[in-house]
C-alpha cells in the first residue's frame, strides 16, 4: 500500500472523513462576517477564567466537547488527539485537554498547526492506526500578544500590515471506512510543507513572512498531484491577510500559476477590515480552524464547493528569536478536502 | 490492515527499522559515563554560535547531518522530518532544520518528544506514507534554564531534586521493508500517553511531576500488549532521575508490577551524580535521544538486549503556566524496540 505521492505528499488509499467540526470564538469574531456560523460565541474573552491562557485552554476543551457531541462520540471512542496552539510549550493544549484523558500527540507548526494536525490525523486513520481521532487547535488574541509582542496594557500602535490574532478554537473528528453516512467531508490528499525563510524580520507583517511558504507548498502540491489551481473550487490559506495574499499571488504568477479566481484567505474572511480595525486580517492557530469548522465544511457539505485545498500557514516566530534578531521563517501544510 | 491495539497502542504490521542514529552533546555530557559513545562532543557549549538558542539549532542540524551520513542518504531521500525541542515555539527546530529543506512536521511533547517523534514517524513508514523519515529532538542546558527557570547569571541554588538539562541532540533515520540489512533495531510497537496531572507544582522536581505519567503509560502498555515487565530486557524512561525513578517504582508496585529488575533511566545513566553535581540526573529532549542513539541502539545491535521499552517522559511546564500558579502535568510515550 503506497500512499506516498511525489516528494512531499500523500494520497490515502483508504477513506478519511471529517465526521464533525466545532468552533468557539470570542466576541470580536462573533461580530465579524462569519459570526452567525460559529457554534459558540463568548460573552467576553475570558470565558469565565482567571487568565487569558486558561481562557484559551477552555476554548480547546469546549471545541473538543462540541465536536464529540456532534459526532455522537465520547472521549473513550477516540484513539488519539492531535493538538497544538501558539503559546510556549503549547500551554493551552496541556491544560485544555487533560480532562478528556485521550492519548495525546502534541503538534507545533505555528498557525499551520490545524493543517498539520489534520495531515497527521489522516495518516493515523488511513494507516489503520486509529478508528477515530480528534484534531484541535486554538489561539487567543490576548495570550498571543503577550507571548509574541507587547503587553496589551502598553497600548502600542499596530501598523496596517499587522494581523489580529483570532480568539477561537476549532476541533474535528476524523474517522475511516464505515463512516460515509456521517461524513461532512473527505480528506483525499496532503502536502507537507518545508520551512521557507526569505529573511524577513517583521513580526508585525506575518503575512509577508508566511506567503513564500504558502507559495512553496502550493507549487509542490501542484507538482506532486499533477494539477493546477483549476482543480479546486477554492484554494484557502489560513491567515496570510491582505498583504500576504498579494505576495502569494505575485510569487505564484511568476511560476505561471494564476490563483486569482480561486484564492481565499481565512484571515480576510473572518473580520470586516473596514469596520473592525483588524488591519491586514485575522491570524492565529484558531483562525483557519474555526473558519474550516464553521464555513468551509458547510460549503462542502452543501456541495457549493466540490473540492478545496485547505492550507493553513504558520510564521515560525518566537519572542526569543525575534529579540535575538533572527528572521521569521514560514511553513504551510495543505490538505485536500472533497465533498462526500 | 488493523494496526491499532487496545486503547492507546499500535502494532505496525509492516516492519519499521531504525537505520541510523546519531548523537552530539556538550562538554559535560562528554565527561559523563557515556562520554566515549557519543558521535560528537563539543569543545564548548556554544558550538561556534552567538547565542545558546543558535547553539541548540546547530545541535539539531549536526545530528541530522550525521544520521543521514551514517545511513548513506541525502536530505532528498527523506520524506518527512518529525522534530521538536523544548524552547518556545520550537525555535531550535525552526532554525536548525531549515537548510535541509525536508518537509517538516513539528512535534511538542516536552521531554517526551523523542518518543513522540519515533511513534508518529513509525506510523508514517508503516502506513506507507513515507519511504524514509528522520526523527530529531534537542535540548540545551543554558537555553532551557533561560526558558523555564532563572537567568544563569543569577546563580540560583538548585535543590537535590532538580535535574540538569542535557545539552545534546539525537537524530534517527527510519525506513521500512527492504532495509533489513541496514537496520540497527526495529520498532514493533507504540503506546501513546495521556496527560497525567497529580497537581505537583515544583519545576525543580520534574521527576516527581513526570513519574505518574510514566506509570500510566506503562500500565496502559502492559494492558494493550498483554504483557508485563518481564517481556523486556530493559524498560527505559527518559529523564525521571533518581526522585522520579523511586516514585515510578512505588506507583507501579501498587499496581502489582515489579520493575526493579528492568528499569533504567537515561537521566541517571548520562551523568555521574556523585562527581558531576547534576543532582537528580539529566533531563531534556536531548537526554533520551542521545542515550538512545549512543547507547541503547548499540546494546540492541550487539544483541546484549533483545527487546526494550523506550519511554521518554515529558513535563508539560511553561514559564507562563508556572508563574500563574498552575501545576506541571506529565506525559510519556512508549516505543518497543527489538534487535534485528
Amino acid at each position: 500500500m503506497n500512499q506516498k505521492l511525489g516528494r512531499a505528499s500523500i494520497r490515502p488509499e483508504r477513506p478519511v472523513f471529517i465526521l464533525a467540526g466545532a468552533s468557539i470564538v470570542g466576541t470580536k469574531e462573533g461580530q465579524g462576517p462569519l459570526g452567525l456560523l460559529f457554534d459558540k460565541v463568548g460573552d467576553d474573552d475570558m470565558f469565565g477564567c482567571r487568565t487569558w491562557e486558561e481562557a484559551e485552554s477552555t476554548l480547546q476543551k469546549e471545541a473538543v466537547g462540541m465536536a464529540l457531541e456532534k459526532a455522537g462520540l465520547s472521549p473513550e471512542d477516540i484513539s488519539f488527539v492531535f493538538a497544538g496552539d501558539l503559546l510556549g510549550q503549547s500551554m493551552a493544549t496541556s491544560f485544555g485537554l487533560s480532562s478528556y484523558q485521550i492519548p495525546l500527540l502534541g503538534m507545533y507548526g505555528a498557525c499551520s498547526t490545524c493543517g498539520e494536525s489534520l495531515s497527521v490525523g489522516a495518516m493515523a486513520v488511513a494507516g489503520g492506526f486509529a478508528d477515530k481521532v480528534v484534531c484541535v487547535t486554538s489561539s487567543h488574541f490576548a495570550s498571543a500578544e503577550k507571548e509574541f509582542r507587547f503587553p496589551l496594557e502598553y497600548g502600542n500602535q499596530r501598523p496596517l500590515s499587522a494581523s489580529w490574532t483570532v480568539t477561537g478554537s476549532g476541533a474535528f473528528v476524523l474517522g475511516g471506512e464505515g463512516n460515509e453516512k456521517k461524513a461532512r467531508a473527505r480528506i483525499t490528499g496532503v502536502t507537507v510543507g518545508r520551512i521557507v525563510d526569505y529573511g524577513l524580520k517583521d513580526s508585525m507583517n506575518m503575512g509577508a513572512c508566511m506567503a513564500p511558504a504558502a507559495a512553496s507548498t502550493l507549487e509542490q502540491h501542484f507538482g506532486d498531484f499533477g494539477c493546477g489551481p483549476e482543480e479546486y473550487d477554492r484554494i484557502i490559506t489560513g491567515d496570510l491577510g491582505k498583504v500576504g495574499q498579494r505576495v502569494l499571488l505575485d510569487l505564484l504568477s511568476r511560476k505561471g500559476y494564476d490563483l486569482s479566481g480561486q484564492h481565499m484567505d481565512c484571515g480576510i474572511e473572518i473580520f470586516d477590515g473596514e469596520t473592525q480595525d483588524t488591519h491586514a486580517g485575522g491570524s492565529g492557530c484558531g483562525c483557519s480552524a474555526v473558519t474550516l469548522a464553521a464555513y468551509i465544511l458547510r460549503q462542502l457539505q452543501e456541495k457549493n464547493w466540490k473540492k478545496v485545498l485547505f492550507m493553513p500557514t504558520g510564521a515560525l516566530l518566537s519572542k526569543t528569536s525575534f529579540n535575538e534578531g533572527m528572521s521569521v521563517p514560514g511553513i504551510a501544510h495543505a490538505v485536500v478536502l472533497e465533498s462526500v
